[in-house]
């Protein structure tokens, strides 16, 4: 039973992971992901993807592996489009600045998408030595607001993307929630855009600690080991981490995972979605719901339930499944907030006499 | 039965590590480390290092660790003095030059150790506006050639780090096996030299991924969270790496695997080191033994046994051990080294006819 | 006789800024500043800002300044505040990012300013460690749009920055004419926000080559020089940009070519507003005037006349205006607007048959 | 009259770079560069090197230009090699580690040279993921401690270099003493390393302010014009500094400038070298003299003439010679020193009674 709302990231482990670390866990293997065990699971996760033939490299987390990605892709003085919301841009401590040293020029999404066109004209202005030369485009599949993207505004974006010179990053710490969304493999999600590079995210799907860089585009591999491990993103008992990604991997574990919190969030956002009192606010594509409620309604859930108010001002609350959130997690959260809004809000405590 | 002497980093996890993740695997938890179980590991190790008030950092891995606290320590324009054998200037890819943006004022050493009257004399030179000014001064206790600070070494260096108003940090990736040397506690090993911040480690000791930062200096402490997550070192599901740390403290792990591994290193020195043809080159303070023998003779031994050579010139080799190398593990490969030098070169193969 | 109202950085050097140079051309003298007659330089600077105790350090230009001036300010995982529009943000290839390491939290601002209350707003906003944390504001003055806060909006910016614990930093590239528009001395100018930092500049104000950087908040004065040199910005034939300032600060001759300048603009201004077919959009507070015109007449005009178009979608235009810029050449280019607008757009060329 | 042995940076500037800049400081010109004035300068000097086509960047100061040229070349996780005792090591307060972000790998050189037997057996050892990979040499000529590389030397060096698909920075802040010393053209001292880019100096010969990268592999000069801004290195006048380079340009003043510094050290060598109590420590290829002698007699000459006690501990003391020292300053500071020698040490001041 969980009361957790607040982040995949809050979520245990799946047990077929824990099964695969202790699997793993026989006899002295070469340290850093030089052992065949760790080596057969990174090509099986570049098979996942229709490359056998691209680069995978183990990190520890989702900035980490982003960090990575944008260290590979830019030169100093040049710079990485992405959108305002976008979690890079947001939540991630200025690491893109400071350590990749790359500036963030964000365009402003409702959805948290990034449109194909407001790229266009982002890349129509005149760039001189003055600015930073946008090298590439960062985009999240799904979303930091649980937008998907479609394989056609994949398509769309990676088109303008390439037609430009430049290279495209998908951050993908919750890619298996948008191919669970969409019913595609990972080869065609991936297909669609074209995209050079992708940070693959295990942590929000069910696994402990780890992600995985893939790279597609053979220029930007030269030297990845050597950047992962300046990039303080080596594992010495890199197994571990690959034996996560076993467990993920195995009968489509993650996609199983994915879907069932996608579904969570589907089932929560249509239990609550025509109480009175309640605004569901974006669609929920993935394995997040985003509602307005009162305020007072809030903070009486949030004594039993764990979640994030996102908005302050508009009282747009966040609430997140996971792979462990069970159907009943759900049901009796919905009912909560139900009785909550139907008792109304509690007058004020009378003042001690 | 382990055939791996090539490093501590080799070896597998200890079953205690694997069952305190398995008991931490309950319910949603705080992501970052902001729930309290990882609040109260980190407390138990601030405890352990007698400080209670210590700032508890649980990071991924040895690398992370250091260019923290060298980030922690350092303003632009200053330098941090280490031994040129050091790790953190030989083996971390330039990661405290690129991410920290420090200078490496190295100082040669024999025995990995730095020594305080060469660092008074480094000090004692004209340092003005060219110069990246000293700042702070790292040692590894135990070094990365196997040798062991004494309390009084420690003593001195601090002394002088100090009274120069510069500050220490101590690698301690293999604190465990230094303190399991010199039968102290944490708590009396870091006040033997007043060390201001240490990098404490696990994964050569026993666990899977994880190492601490503990700062003891107050006002390093100031901003270490963002720190941490700009340095690419914050783990979401921080439970589980507080969870083989609370293996590690329970009943003093740390010290049941490092005094083993040390032990068995031991061993294998005292059975080598009259076998003719073979030099024991280096002091066995910790888990690791250093030795030079003909290169035919390491070229067939590295048939069975996993080691490096250390050095390609002088044929010198290292053998490390680990938590789990067993007695048996030591005497078959003692016999193997033996029997080989017994045997003597072979004749080359004539060529086929 | 000058047809270039591009930049004021595409002006010629005042007589009396060379003079000063020759002056100086006497006699060996100690390198990188340590010489006397640098020193005295920087104390009349320090004095002209009313505070003979402010740190004074000459640079090569204004990124260098500013640069220097953000990594003085913040340490890893803080930000800084400042407008979209600012020079920072939009015109110095990422320096403040890849160099500083920092992130710029940008305000949106229609006439270029910071305003008081948006910076409140900001400041209010929930910030963890996921977050660069805000630790200074910059802004310019005067601004890149032309415009020039008062003393009384200084007053109420630097009040919330310091009551917020952040630290103000001025981009006074143009801070003379600043100071020159408002009638005020650098002291006041500056007393009003109680900036702790001014990157002071003299390139664009009739110099050759060299900014100063004053500092007058002690606590962020300690390892300047260094920080300068590391900065690159550490002129080894200082007292050369010291010449060049000892000429701006005699007779205040720095006023005399600020007040001048923004003499220029505003005459342009006067003799253009109100042609038809032009708008002038934007208050001329220092020595630029902003104005729309057609797409054609601009052409027309920039056959003969050197100007910026600021924004191709607008058709705004920017006219700059520098200390040699003289009433005739501010004259010439009026009659040449106004007749190019009398004119009327040319017709097409016929094709040849 | 000098009495300046300090730094050829200490010394004035020539008559003819005044004169340049005075006859450049005619009407408005485009900024950054973007001049016809400057341009011509530029494709000046790249023929002076012999080659028409490569890039020209004016930067500001040495320190400045060594840094851009390590950001061209190198990438994160790579390194750069060097001697010990080379500028970018010891003086440019870690700017190449903080701002390039590399990893300086030094040798030891005891005349400062660095050797391309040194460089083949650094480049033989074993570099994995866990060191940074030699991306390139930087040497200096002439070097910091006054000998200049002859011209097979240079070949056999850039012949290593090449071979192991390296680049070769030249730090030629004194590279006008190297060609006079050789008596070799630009393009003739270039051509025997095959450098692939260049810092040439100015500044330390004769003119006030300013330094040219010069770019010949073209692969480099990709993106040269954003990486010189956001390394802080763009002049917005830049005409001035450009005049400066026509100076030196014209009638090869670079040439005469470094002759007659590179003639009156080996006149001050000559006149002091037979004196009993004085050794000249290192060979005078170029424009200084190292040598010992008591420590009374350098401080008794000190309070006469400017110059640096190279090494405390042994007495060693450097004389540089600059543009402008006349073979009377020489005259003068030779027979200073043999008088103080001469007299022999003074009589402690007898205590007051």
């Amino acid at each position: 039973m969980h009361t957790g709302f607040a982040s995949d990231n809050a979520a245990t482990v799946h047990p077929a992971v824990l099964e695969a670390i202790a699997r793993a866990n026989q006899d002295h293997a070469h340290a850093y992901g030089h052992d065949d065990y760790t080596r057969g699971i990174a090509r099986r996760l570049a098979q996942a993807f229709g490359t056998p033939d691209a680069g995978v490299y183990f990190v520890f987390n989702g900035t980490g592996a982003n960090v990575l990605c944008l260290r590979a892709l830019c030169r100093p003085g040049e710079a990485v489009v992405c959108t305002e919301s976008s979690h890079v841009n947001t939540d991630e401590t200025a690491a893109p600045e400071a350590i990749a040293g790359v500036k963030l020029l964000t365009l402003p999404s409702v959805d948290g998408k990034l449109r194909a066109d407001a790229l266009e004209r982002l890349l129509a202005g005149h760039i001189e030595e003055h600015q930073a030369c946008p090298r590439a485009v960062t985009i999240a599949q799904s979303t930091e607001l649980g937008s998907v993207y479609s394989l056609a505004e994949l398509g769309e974006l990676g088109e303008v993307v390439h037609r430009n010179g430049l290279l495209l990053h998908v951050d993908g710490s919750r890619l298996a929630n948008a191919a669970a969304a969409l019913g595609t493999s990972l080869a065609d999600l991936r297909a669609a855009s074209g995209a050079d590079i992708v940070s693959f995210g295990g942590t929000k799907n069910g696994i402990m600690v780890g992600e995985a860089v893939v790279v597609f585009t053979p220029a930007l591999d030269a030297g990845m080991l050597r950047l992962r491990k300046q990039t303080l993103q080596l594992a010495s008992k890199m197994r571990y981490i690959a034996a996560q990604f076993d467990a993920l991997l195995t009968d489509e574990l993650w996609r199983t995972n994915a879907a069932h919190s996608n579904a969570m969030a589907a089932r929560l956002a249509a239990a609550v979605r025509e109480l009175p009192g309640i605004e569901v606010t974006r669609p929920v594509d993935a394995n997040v719901v985003f509602a307005t409620l009162p305020a007072w309604a809030t903070r009486q859930l949030q004594d039993e339930f764990d979640f994030y108010v996102w908005d302050e001002t508009s009282g747009e609350v966040r609430w997140m499944c996971a792979w462990d959130t069970s159907e009943d997690d759900v049901d009796r959260f919905a009912a909560a907030i139900a009785r909550t809004l139907a008792n109304g809000q509690p007058s004020p405590r009378p003042a001690a006499v």
